[in-house]
């Protein structure tokens, strides 16, 4: 990847997403579930660009979507209805509607309450709803506290008991169909154990949901496998696969994953300039041109991504905090990290950018977000332009 | 306020902002320094929409600015350029050369290598910048470290031996004229005793720095004027002004001041509407419609603020989580958090959102940010629509 030309073409701050890391991620991952159906269902959450969605479209793959607006993405970037899943604990009336209206797949339902929203938005369009139910297996994950999600004192999903009574509701409704089952129990997982426990309580759920004669077709395992930002050994996608298949032996479902980083975060770069040096006391900073607003998450989760100085001498190291121009301290992308010596206008590589990066990105302190940058097969090409003031004040101009 | 008739009309997840509070905000602390040449200079950065902005102006204010954007807003908002401060650790050469063709009143320098730049372009261009140097006084000012910026290990400002350097560089340059000094210690200060030390420092080299024939005009304070969320106790703006004046006693300076939360913050209301109610195990959640990409202080600081149901029997409560939406553990207003009984479509009121709140809104999951609406005299208007889908993909359509 040439960044220093990429940098010049089209400016920094920038993302730049190798798409075909990307394909071979997917490819990957598909492969080692290659004995069963299975369709791998992109988090669009976590890179939402339409023309990253569409890549992902192209290859085969479907979309777990948690707003409509990401439904959205999905269908404009052509994946088909049948391939796209509605999942989140907070899907709105209009939501729930649209998404009925557009057959997607199955709607993963969060609640006994959102169970009966579905019900009753499918009743007035005279419609049947295929859902799916995320159940909590209470699992700890391992993970960071944010982006946890299997346990009960999480928001997400319901617990075994309460999800038997929603199949069984669903069953007995016209307006509903209960077509798959699902589970994710946090992001950035790199314990098999509580992904296999996980998988084991939920299957035998559908075991027992098949006694009474509710037969589902899908088996959800959500997303979460982790990545490595700096040495975390990750789960094998052989590996996981078959922790998977063990866990729901003898039954025939088609397994749905919801991978998002994994596809991701390791393909995407987050191209920064060098500002300043600055020491204030013994502490050495290095401001960059690119600042929280265009990547939350060191600031968010304390997040460690690799740096990289694009420079020729790199025997030099000096101990800096890399920050922002924001004025915020939580404004950093690292601190206390061993960097060759760097000079005005070197360029500065942020590592494993591609996912949850530019999608949780702001116009904080009205700075216009990052152009966003794709290289398939060597070529490069624009799929976002950079956000100027004018679209920024575009919504409120008219009211001063 | 009447907040259910606004969310009816503008529909949720909405911002409404009390501009007559934000006037009373301003002409207390206004008052406060009556005694003396005083520039209040709005933070643009707490809340930047344009209306607002424009009702400072209107008051008189100034506007402090952090990016060239933000200095745009201000004169688009009709502040005059005399009163525009353009502060922040990361200025890029573009942004200096607009704020200095812009004629403002002084550019906020944070290094020494920015004063080079500073003084490259204003020759490039003819021209003499006014600046100031930002001292970090290295004291703590005792408030979140995400938002304390007064201490060397963080990236703001120079220490007194830097900017006395940057003084008489500055003094003996043609294309520099050094007018104003300024600090600024951490944002939500509940104690005066730091701000009074910080001033007292800085008044000091404002005295040494006269003895060498270097005259300053503008004593720069900074914000950072604390606000009460929940239970603290805030400085009296008499106090605060009584501490400065007492600082620079016999000194002929105009002060300029630049609040940001102490006026915005408590003017502004978050209004969100009640999804769903869910129990995990003993866990009780209240979910609604914003999130936490419509108000991140939660999850980035764990900010507390005020939530208020507005439902007409407050005599049944229960300890709740309140929670967004949006895919991620992180996302919520409150946690444990003792409500009345809310039902489906209930209004909450998040209080306290007046700053650093719609500023930081994200898109994350494609959600689009809420729509801004200022109340005046018991009218209200819109000042911000809504950002629906389209605006959301607008600047990446076309590369699909
Ligand atoms: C339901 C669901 N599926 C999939 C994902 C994707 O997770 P990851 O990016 O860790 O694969 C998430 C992430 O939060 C999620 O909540
Ligand atoms: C230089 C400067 N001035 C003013 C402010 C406004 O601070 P506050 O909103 O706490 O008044 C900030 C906030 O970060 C700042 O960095």
């Amino acid at each position: 990847m040439n960044f220093k030309q990429l940098a010049t073409k089209y400016k920094t701050p920038l993302y730049v997403y190798n798409l075909d890391y990307m394909s071979e991620r997917y490819k990957e991952l598909k492969e080692a579930f290659k004995g069963r159906k299975s369709i791998l269902a992109y988090a669009v959450k976590a890179n939402s660009n339409l023309s990253v969605v569409k890549h992902f479209g192209d290859l085969g793959s479907g979309a777990d979507c948690v707003s409509i607006g990401e439904v959205r993405r999905a269908l404009l970037a052509g994946i088909p209805p049948y391939k796209v899943i509605f999942s989140g604990v907070g899907k709105s009336d209009d939501e729930i509607r649209e998404a009925i209206l557009s057959d997607i797949l199955y709607i993963n339902v969060e609640s006994e309450a959102e169970l009966f929203r579905v019900e009753q938005i499918a009743k007035e369009l005279g419609s049947v709803s295929r859902i799916s139910v995320r159940v909590n297996p209470n699992i700890d994950p391992k993970t960071h506290p944010y982006i946890s999600t299997g346990l009960h004192d999480n928001k997400f999903g319901v617990d075994i008991d309460s999800a038997k009574r929603m199949y069984v509701l669903a069953k007995n409704s016209t307006a509903l169909d209960p077509v798959g089952i699902h589970f994710h129990i946090g992001s950035q997982l790199t314990h098999l154990e509580p992904i296999y426990e996980s998988a084991v309580i939920v299957a035998d759920m559908v075991r027992s949901l098949l006694a009474i004669d509710i037969e589902l077709k899908f088996f959800d395992i959500g997303g979460g496998l982790g990545v490595t930002y700096d040495k975390e050994v990750t789960i094998k996608p052989y590996d996981y696969a078959q922790a998977i298949l063990g866990a729901i032996k003898g039954l025939d479902l088609t397994i749905i994953c919801e991978p998002g980083r994994f596809l991701t975060a390791n393909a995407g770069y987050f191209l920064t300039k060098v500002l300043y040096e600055k020491q204030n006391g013994d502490k050495k900073f290095v401001v960059v041109d690119g600042a929280m607003n265009d990547l939350l998450r060191p600031s968010l989760y304390n997040a460690y991504h690799k740096i990289e100085a694009l420079v020729e001498d790199k025997s030099k190291t000096k101990v800096v905090d890399v920050v922002g121009p924001v004025c915020e301290s939580g404004d950093f992308f690292a601190k206390n990290y061993e960097l060759p010596e760097v000079k005005r206008n070197d360029l500065l590589i942020i590592h494993s950018a591609g996912a949850y990066g530019f999608g949780m990105g702001s116009n904080y302190n009205t700075r216009g977000r990052s152009a966003e940058v794709a290289v398939k097969g060597g070529e490069d090409r624009l799929i976002r332009e950079r956000e100027e003031f004018e679209d920024i004040i575009a919504l409120e101009k008219e009211f001063i």
